[in-house]
């Protein structure tokens, strides 16, 4: 294998390639890229298993070279180091030949470095079907719905099916809903053909396609056992995460006798000023509201007390206090992406809703705490 | 002690007094902020025993208010939380008032702060004498001295003179120098008035100093105890590193029979590249010049190998090979802020010289360390 090669194309396929790959792997080969040199293209694989990224660059693009000259075939080489390399060095081309059967040479005018490498048959054989239903996103639609609910799911281990996104599609309405049993974020999206199916997606999958799409369009295709997104010259295939996504519709309350509508920018910047003085409390204020006063406080014997009035606002329903955790509602409020939030209580001790004004797709709930004062 | 003054000139005094504080003292009042109200000015004193630093604020600047109002008196605040409270607030003015003796209420329009507090008889007594030798720099002139010095000092307690950069006064030169014992940077500094003294600064104290400079001038006062700098409203006090400095003149060779001079640019990024594959065996490359060509090289049997030509580079000398920690000599060329670098060396096994042409009161030293291949 010989291919000479546009440097800064490369790094950005590198770039995307490298996020399947990890530090560690109990397997070595998946710690490598796979090039695989064809007579039309080049494709390059990075895997840990769980996800796989591949990624094919053609010879030319209109009427520029991206791959000036070849060899076909194929290897495997060291994703630390190349990368680092193909970042570092200064020329426009850059040619990666295979020497002796196990040694990569990348070299151009000035630099020249032999990687130890391993040969193309010691990679895993990976699951690579593109089969299963299909639907298509708007980038900076698929961008906002993993913006809205990926931070609400869980970043622990214990109850892995709370690390994933469960989508759910019946009919034209497709359900993205994640949850760490504290909170809950759910977004709903309209597609114009129908599906039906349901499936737990890694939260880590979709952050990672949602970081990587540009503008276009995404396809993402899901199957029993796993999710394919298809993004230009790129796919990525994930697992999905088994076992039953917990039914979150009884978590949330059927009605709400308590409304406050309030700006997303006073009301976030009161909360964090008072949660200065709730961090060894775990960040938990309490919220007052009478028809008159937006009241937000927090008290620590140790350290002292922090009290904020807020003037502009609405209220329906009676004299009302309740207590949370301030970052759960900090980021319910900012995923609501919306000037005036919604905050729907149903009673001190029950969920409560945060929903925005001119935007019914998006629905967040949140566990309050008992007040400790 | 009441005091309504300018936010942002409050919060930009307590950041740079908060240098001088730390995350944890064995004197819990070493934790908090010293406020003074005077008649004419307000003083705010941070410390953590080593380094101390005192900055005042007048009542007025021109004709606009610092201070719109107070009553005199004197308090400790909790450096950590006034600070982030300080910088969170939204209004333009705060008001900072102690009550019931040692509660301290912080408030502006929205918000309501009451920290529990110390009382100022709780404070250490320090040593805030100005006394000694005064030299006046340039801030940009002492910022250029820290930078191209601070680098090379110790950041291992191990031999605690080695944290310092020596400052040694003799007549109409000033030389600072700093030292890990594997490399040295020395940077003379000449002065219109004579002096002659010789102390220990802490690298830290001179790095901070160097930050908060922003220009006109900054006035170092030395004497046997401690180190003051100046700095518009500002004083830092500094203790002094005891123990005697190395005498650093006989790690210096007297003649360098090779001599290369090399763009600093091509050079650091070719070493850079090159290092890449030397990071398992702490960076070591090799340097081998003759007339015609300058090659940068390293080896792994396990990663591979790498291997960088110079074309554009001047040497007077013998063929010569070197081995050395990449990091120490890209350090060294960057701090000689010069397009080209003069790298003089005495032998393979004798330390080497970093300077720049047309600069002579900077003087690197480096170690080199015995090839492996």
């Amino acid at each position: 294998m010989k291919i000479t090669i546009d440097r800064l194309r490369l790094l950005k396929v590198l770039n995307t390639v490298s996020i399947a790959i990890g530090q560690k792997s109990p397997t070595p080969a998946f710690l490598n890229f796979k090039f695989e040199m064809f007579e039309d293209c080049l494709a390059i694989t990075g895997s840990n298993n769980d996800l796989t990224i591949r990624s094919v660059l053609p010879l030319k693009e209109g009427d520029n070279d991206i791959i000036l000259s070849f060899d076909p075939g194929a290897t495997l080489i060291s994703s630390k180091y190349l990368l680092e390399i193909i970042r570092r060095l200064d020329g426009n081309w850059v040619t990666i030949e295979i020497v002796d059967d196990v040694i990569a040479k990348i070299s151009d005018e000035k630099s020249d470095f032999k990687l130890n490498s391993m040969r193309v048959e010691d990679y895993p054989e990976l699951d690579m079907d593109i089969e299963g239903d299909k639907v298509v996103f708007n980038a900076d639609d698929f961008k906002k719905i993993v913006s809205q609910t990926a931070f609400a799911a869980s970043n622990k281990e214990v109850r892995p099916v709370l690390t994933a996104i469960n989508v759910k599609a019946n009919g034209n309405q497709m359900e993205f809903i994640a949850t760490d049993s504290f909170r809950l974020s759910k977004k709903v999206y309209n597609t114009e053909e129908e599906y039906n199916f349901e499936v737990n997606i890694p939260v880590k999958t979709m952050v990672e396609v949602a970081k990587l799409l540009e503008n276009g369009m995404v396809e993402m295709i899901v199957s029993d056992r796993k999710a394919v997104f298809k993004y230009e010259n790129t796919c990525i295939y994930s697992r999905l995460i088994n076992g039953d996504f917990p039914k979150t519709s009884r978590m949330i309350p059927d009605s709400y006798p308590y409304v406050l509508q309030v700006s997303a920018e006073n009301f976030i910047s009161a909360m964090s000023r008072v949660s200065l003085l709730a961090i060894e409390r775990e960040n938990i204020v309490k919220v007052s509201i009478t028809r008159e006063e937006l009241e937000i406080s927090s008290k620590s014997d140790q350290i002292g007390s922090a009290n904020e009035k807020i003037t502009d606002f609405r209220y329906a329903g009676d004299r009302f206090d309740i207590s949370f955790n301030v970052n759960y509602v900090i980021d319910a409020i900012r995923a609501a992406q919306s000037e005036d939030v919604i905050l729907s209580f149903a009673g001190e001790m029950s969920a409560f809703r945060v929903t925005a004004p001119n935007d019914s797709s998006i629905i967040q709930i949140i566990t309050p705490v008992r007040s400790y004062y």
